[in-house]
Parts: structure tokens; C-alpha cells; sequence
């Protein structure tokens, strides 16, 4: 294999990424990510993308490689990259990885350039689910003035995050009540010990006294009707689900409820950790 | 709602199951059960399904309702009944809860009597895993002149049975390894911390020392080239994969390895838990 | 170091040791164990005690050496062998290492034998906690028809025992209780999230449903009027406290309370993990 | 009881303690927190002493009553309040309650006022240990760029806090070694899962790649010779030992090791559950 990569774009992960492949032995070309002072001497730092094309097969990009679909997502440089000018700048049959959108793929290949979204693979979704987690129950330390243990806690929704954030939150020594709408993962709430909360159910259990509740449903659960039951109490909500997420923000701010939403969690709390994992991911890709 | 259920053969978890409803304040009237004492008095012995007739329109039956589908399951009396028979000689209308298949349902529907198949729940499914896993640990005990703490266990399979059972082991101290076939199983066998073994390694890390394999996949993955790995060492496996199972019996018989086929667990560790999990499937699918 | 070591007497724990110290390379000479049938060429059967005598400078005996004083503990042969006679027929400057008592230590030194009494070694104290523990957890096992998971545990006493049964019992999904004299023991028990139970609230709270009680307390905390409270209710007692432990055993069978005693655990549970820790706590002794 | 409480001084602990005792129905008299703004209408501030006087036979003073002896511990005001002159102002037979060292009980007593001290009361120390620990955690979180989820973690002492703290770090998925120095908490750490580290071999464990160092032992272990083996590494070192704690500072800053001192973590982490604590134990106290 060339030990040769390109690093175009991204944030601490990527950078964090770039300095664990060094020690590994790879030699990386960066550009855009100029801001950052590398001490590594296996880091070299390219003023134009023909140094990268000259040298590099394999490029890896920020992820997401772009947030608009316009411009490459840089936040370590000053200048702004449009997408479509840097991908006629790359050289024919270089592969690039990253987390990588469908109308990028397609630009991509009019330009004879091979993408791979790492955004596809399950694997990297699970083990980014560990940081996330993580950083809800940091930021659920940091805002509040008591303990995890002994407070009561709501977990919204049974899914990958639910999971693993009950199991960790209980561990804590809090208690957890789980709210899911299937029947099966009412069933795994039990099993687990949580207390289970069906979902119509959930508006009059509003009305216990939740210090803190997850949320990590991505259609709005808590709309205006179910906020009320918090309204004068000292809840926190920790925003996990993706935007538009599942909390009626007007009405939380209007009825004095404190929201913090806690998105792309791993690249903040845990940059080191999520670029093991993108790196582990990067190695299946590419040498197959 | 009618208080009043009839009972026709079945195991100790359906003897439990008739002692829990008549606390509950149901009258129960029983057939095919009279190898069991009951001293509650709201539980009444049956000479004739007749009886039944004249009273219920509720019928629970064993789980399964009959293993070969010719005669009912009733391992709680002396008598042989016939499917088919049974079937003629219950009143229309009549609603029968259990372990039923569709060769049966079909059956019944002819005789205009109607069937729930309690084991279509998933609900009831998933509850069945706590005893099985506790049943398998209690099984590893016994088994073995060793404690499960500080023991080397490995489980193939991180299906339902799979996850709840490394959880379990590992809580009580042991090292866990688990082996699966999916990408993202991999991952979440990261992310609880256990040692993640890919099926394609599996048969070099049976080199290793297991104290224990768990199998819970229902096809062959012990079979004769794998379990030559095992000879002449103590490592205890439990089957906890139904029938043909992932062991190849007569080689493990040959190499000298120790097998415990461990099914049916819940109805055999735990017939009052799994009773009051039936119990309240029933009273789900009744009160509709 | 001299690769020899007798072996007199003990139950199926030493032969469990005997057989891990063949395998590490020791030449190990038993007496008193002609039930038990060797596989392992470097166990040698010694038919008088004189083949010890000239081969070994170090004896190991069962755990305790002998049970009342009198006679050794040798349940592993049809002979009886005086303690008196034994000590004075080992050779002078002999180490016996093993559960001896006072009396025995005192007989020894007449007859210029070195004795080291394992059972001082707090080590081996806390480690055989670990099979009393599972052993605790295999009987509520057996003894119930119910899952350990969701069942309401109370254990009495706080001390070493309790508090690992505690946590085990937890991680298994039971419901804890625990009782406790201390304050500071109090503390703990909210610290580590089970409901705490003061040693004065112990009558009022015998009126909730537990399902099992374990007792560690070696003095009558479950006296005739406390039992009282439990009669008629299925709740199964595990005495794991050592003679005359914490339980009104007259009161209990007149009241039909089930009481199961469950004492030498690890040597009826484990022997070969308890074999494992006194080779541990053997050797740091014999090579000092 | 009379529901009159005075409190004087003391930080966020404090002013919660006063908001959760108004919450219960106590009237609560305040001096030397006009820093704070008190919404409770059951919480009056008083500008002289003699407004406490005349209303309260019980005070709260903050935790410490005083630092230095001279002055009382006052965060909450810019005025500065001499303990001498205070004590003298208080009326005879006034309780007051607090962490109140023995120079100050002495003075007190003169005065005719009755003191208790909380800091003696060990349920309320052990209590203390909860919001101590997840301090740490959520320092160790903010700390670093990885998650505590699979990092290699070592603490140093198994004392309460020590053993608290091994037990959640494992809990959230590290790899936790201990180091102690007693047998029987070698056995402990064992028995609880942990790798164990004896101190005579901190030294050569060092070496290895440790990402957090938890210090709880209050005198020297990681001195200018220890801490050489950590030069030029990531690994963060946590100090939750009090002054002079066990860390060569010095040294520590010249070796370029990143040392961060975690104390008072309670009032600092989860100042509303520490009131809680001092609640529950300042009823037990004054209600006998």
C-alpha cells in the first residue's frame, strides 16, 4: 500500500486523524487545514492541491466533506473551497474518503474521482454512538447542580443511543424510566431494569418529577400540549436527535424549560476517540 | 369481562399461570391437569371438557399447545388427547390462548373456534430471554468445579439471547468474548467492552482457553473441524441454539467434550416468572 | 526450591490443588486420599506416612486440618487417623501448611513441627468471598421458581459477604435491600443504590414481600418474633452465616418458612477456583 | 420542634441547603449571604445578628465554619466577619451546627454555645464520596480528548474514594488498574475485577500506557523518580487527595505532565445533592 495520504478540510478528528496515521507511519499531505500548527514531521503542509495530487493516491475529507453542498467544510482555514472547483482540481482515479453526500458522489464522478462515504458504514455509526453518550452525560454534569446518582431520568426513545445511555445512566446509579412506542422495546426495557413508559403514557408521567430528560426521537415528542407539564420545573433537556430534533424550542424558551442541544458530540467531547474510529474504518476501505 | 378461564394441559408454567389468575380473583377451570394438586379454591378440576364449555369462553392451553401437532401437550396427566378431537368437541366461539401453530389455527377455524398464538408476541418473547439467561448461568454453575468470575466465556451469537447473556456474564466478573457475523454486532460488542472475535477467526481462537462456550446460533458452527480445537481440553459447552442447533453432537461425543443441551429453560429455572410474563400477554390480547 | 509436597487428607479442594500443582511441575505425594483416583503421573499415593516423611519437607492439609480436634479431616478415605498420632509420626522441621487450629499448632511445637494456618491469611479470606457469592447466587437459583431478576432480595449484614452478594445480586436485575447497624455502613448502602434498612426497622419492613433473605450476621437476627412476619409467605431464607448463624431454625420449621443452609461454599461450589487461591496463598508462604 | 433556622455564611451549599429547608416549611434567618438573591419568601435576610438572636435557637454555618480560624467562611458577602467577635455576639445556649474545627468548639464553649460538628459524622463523609467521584469523571470528560470508554485508567489507594471511583470507571467501560498496598485490598480489587498493582510495583507499571492517573493517597507516591516514567506521555493525572496531596508539583510541571487538582469537588460539582446530604444529617442531629 502507498503510505502516502491527502487530508483535505475537516475539524479536530481529522486533524486528530492525521496525527495518528503520522505515527503509524504514513506520510500525510494536508490543505485547509492551515490553521492548525502540526509538530509531527511526517505532516506536511501543502499551499496547493497539485502538491496533493502529485503525491497522493487516497485523499481523506472532513466529514461531512461539505455542510451546504457548496463549500468544503474547513473550519481550520480562513479560506473558503467551493466543492466544485476543488473536485476538477483533483486528479483522475484518486479515491476520496470521507463523509461524503449523494450529489457530491455524482459531481465526483463526472470528474472520474472515486468516493467512499464512511457515513455508510454501520460500524462507524455504532462506535460514534460510545463518544456521544459520553458527552450527554458530560454535559448533563456540567449542567446541573446535583448528581447523576440518585436523580431520575427520562430517556426518549429506544434506539442505539437510548440503549447505550440508559445502560450508562443507570450504571451512574440514577434512576431511568425509558419511553418507546413498540411493544419489543418495552419488553428490553424491562429486561434491562429500566422502568418502562409507553408512549401514551408519557404525558402523564410528565407530571413526576424528571431532573433530566434525553431525548434522541427526531419528530417533535415534546411539543407545546407535553411542555406545559414541565413548565415551573427545574427539568433539564438534553437535545440528542438530529435537527429538527423532537422539542418545540419556542415553547421551552417561552415557558422557561432549559434546553441544551447536545449535536455532533464525538468531534467535541472526544476528537482523539472518534478519529480512532475513523481511522479504523478508513483501513477496512482502503486496502481491500 | 367474563372472570372465569378454562385450562387444558400444558406445563408447570401453566400451573403457575392458573394459581396466579385465581389470586387474581379469576375462577379457573381446569383439564388435563390432574396429576396437580391445587389448593387454591378458585381452581376447578374437570372430568369433561364439557364442563369447560358450560363456563368459559376463554381457553389457555400449554405452550406449545401440541409439540407433534397430533396430541395436545399435557405432561400434567395420564390421558392421551387428540388435536383433532379436542378441537371438534370445543364450542363454537370459543377463544383459545397458547402456543398454537398454523396447522392447528387452521384446524380451529374449521370448528369456527378461534386461536392466539401467544408465542407471535414478541413482546412475550423477549421477556422469555431473562429466565433463559439466568438459566444458562445456573447451568454454568453447576456445571463446572469453577467459578464464572475470573472464567474465560465465549458466546456465539449477539442476537437477542446473545446480548443479554454477555451482559450477564460479564456483571458477575467473567472475561467475555463473543463472536458474530454483521459488521455492526462487532461494534456494539466493542462498545459493551466485550472481545469482539469475527466468525472468520473463530476457529484460531478456539486455541484459546474458554472455560465456556455459549452457542446461540441455530446453525452449525461447532461442527467437526472447529470442535477438534476442544479435544482433550475441560471447555463446557451450552447449547442454547433449538433444535438441530449449532454443535455436531456425535463428534463432540468422540472428542470428549463436555455438551449441555440447555432448552425450554424458562419453563424449567423460572415456571412461576415465565407464568407471570404469560400472564400478562394474556391479559393484553383478552381485554382487547 | 524443593519441587515436592505431601498431601494429607482434605475434601475435594486439595485434590483440586494437587492436581494444579502436578500440572505446574511439582512432584506431589497424598496421603489419605485413596478414594480419589489420579490421572496425573506426578501424583504419587502414598500407602505410609514414613513416604512423606522422606520425600517432603512441606505438608499440606485439608482446610481445616481436622474438624474437632481429634481426628484429620480425611472424607477422601475409610480411615480414620488420630491428629495426635499424625504429628508424631511427621518427621521434625516438617511445615504443615493448612486450616489448623490453636490446639493443633500447640501439639505441633512439642513435637517440633512448623504449622502455617492459611485461614490467618486475610488474602484467602477475601477471595473464597468471591465463591460463597456465586454459590449464594446458584442456590436462590435452585431453590426458586422464579428469576433472581425483578425478585425482592434482602440481605442482612453489610459486611464483606454482603456487600459483593449486594452488588451481584443487582447486576442480575433484583431488587436489593440491605440491612445494616452502622451509620456509616447505612451510607454505603445508599451509595451504592440499594435501599437501606436500619437494623430498628427490620420488624416493620419483614411486612413487605420480600422473596429471598440472605443472612450473613453470625448472631439470631431473625429470632421467633421476626419470623413471625414470614409466616405464610413463600420468601426463602439462605443462611450463609457460620454456626449457630442468624436464624431461629425451630421457630422457621414450625412457621414453614424454608430455610436452606449454605455454608463451605466454595469447596462444594468451586473446589477448583478455591484451589486455585490457596495455591496462591501457598506459595507466598513456602517461598519466603 | 421550632422551624426557626438561622444560617450564617457558607457557599452554594449552603444557600441550597436554605432553599430546600424553606421548600420543607422552615423559616430561614440569613446573615452573611446578601451576595445572593433568595426568591423564597421563607428566607429572610437579616443585616444584624441579633435579628437571628431573637428568632433562632439553631444555626447552620458553613462547611468549614471558618478556614483559617480567624475569619468566618463568608464567599457569599464582601464584609469580613472575625469568628471571636461572632461567637461573643451569639446568644447562650445557641446550637450551632457546621464543620467546626476544635479551636473553634473550644471558644464556643466559653460562650455557652453548643456546637456540632458535620464533618464528624462519618455517614455524612461517606455521602460525600458519591458527588466526589462523578467530580472526577466529569473533570477526567472535560479533560481530555477521549472517552473514559475503553482508556486505561489506574488509581492510586483503594479507600472510599478509591473504591467508588474504580467501580464507576469500570462501569463506563475503562480498563481500571488499582494500586494498593494492603494484602486484603489486593484481594479486593480482584475480586471486584480490576487488574491489580501492588506498590512495589508502581514503578516498572508505569511504564505502560496509562491515559488517567486518579491519586486519592494524601501523601507522596508519585514523586520526582516516578514521575520521570511519565515524561514525555499524555497521560493525564487527577489529584483528589487533599494538601499536600501525592504529587512532586514541581517536578510534575518541569516534566511537562499535565496534573489537574480536583478538590472540594461536591460543593463544586453538584452543590444541590451536597445540601441534601448535610440535610439529611443535620435533621438527625438537631431532631434528637
Amino acid at each position: 500500500m502507498n503510505k502516502k495520504v491527502g487530508i483535505i478540510g475537516g475539524d479536530l478528528r481529522i486533524i486528530r486523524l492525521a496525527e495518528i496515521l503520522a505515527e503509524d507511519g504514513y506520510i500525510i499531505y494536508t490543505y485547509a487545514l492551515d490553521k492548525y500548527n502540526f509538530l509531527n514531521k511526517n505532516i506536511i503542509k501543502c499551499n496547493k492541491i497539485q502538491e496533493i495530487n502529485s503525491n497522493c493516491q487516497c485523499i481523506i475529507s472532513g466529514i461531512p466533506f461539505s455542510k451546504n453542498g457548496v463549500y468544503v467544510n474547513t473550519p481550520f482555514t480562513n479560506e473558503q473551497i467551493q466543492v466544485e472547483e476543488l473536485l476538477e482540481n483533483i486528479q483522475n482515479n484518486t479515491l476520496i474518503v470521507g463523509g461524503v453526500k449523494q450529489n457530491i458522489v455524482d459531481n465526483a464522478k463526472k470528474n472520474n474521482i472515486k468516493i467512499v462515504d464512511l457515513l455508510e458504514y454501520e460500524e462507524l455509526t455504532i462506535l460514534n454512538i460510545i463518544p456521544t453518550v459520553e458527552g450527554a452525560v458530560q454535559i448533563a454534569m456540567e449542567e446541573t447542580e446535583f448528581t447523576i446518582h440518585s436523580s431520575n431520568c427520562l430517556v426518549l426513545g429506544f434506539g442505539r443511543i437510548g440503549k447505550l445511555l440508559s445502560k450508562t445512566l443507570k450504571c451512574l446509579g440514577a434512576n431511568v424510566s425509558c419511553m418507546a412506542r413498540k411493544e419489543s422495546d418495552i419488553a428490553w426495557i424491562k429486561a434491562y431494569g429500566y422502568k418502562e413508559i409507553y408512549i401514551n403514557e408519557l404525558e402523564k408521567n410528565l407530571n413526576n418529577e424528571y431532573d433530566i430528560i434525553f431525548n434522541t426521537i427526531p419528530v417533535q415528542i415534546l411539543d407545546s400540549k407535553k411542555l406545559e407539564y414541565l413548565r415551573n420545573k427545574k427539568t433539564l433537556i438534553i437535545e440528542l436527535a438530529s435537527s429538527p430534533g423532537g422539542i418545540d424550542f419556542e415553547k421551552a424558551k417561552e415557558y422557561n424549560i432549559k434546553v441544551v442541544k447536545a449535536l455532533g458530540l464525538p468531534g467535541k467531547v472526544a476528537p482523539y476517540t472518534a478519529a480512532r474510529y475513523i481511522k479504523q474504518t478508513f483501513k477496512k476501505v482502503f486496502e481491500i
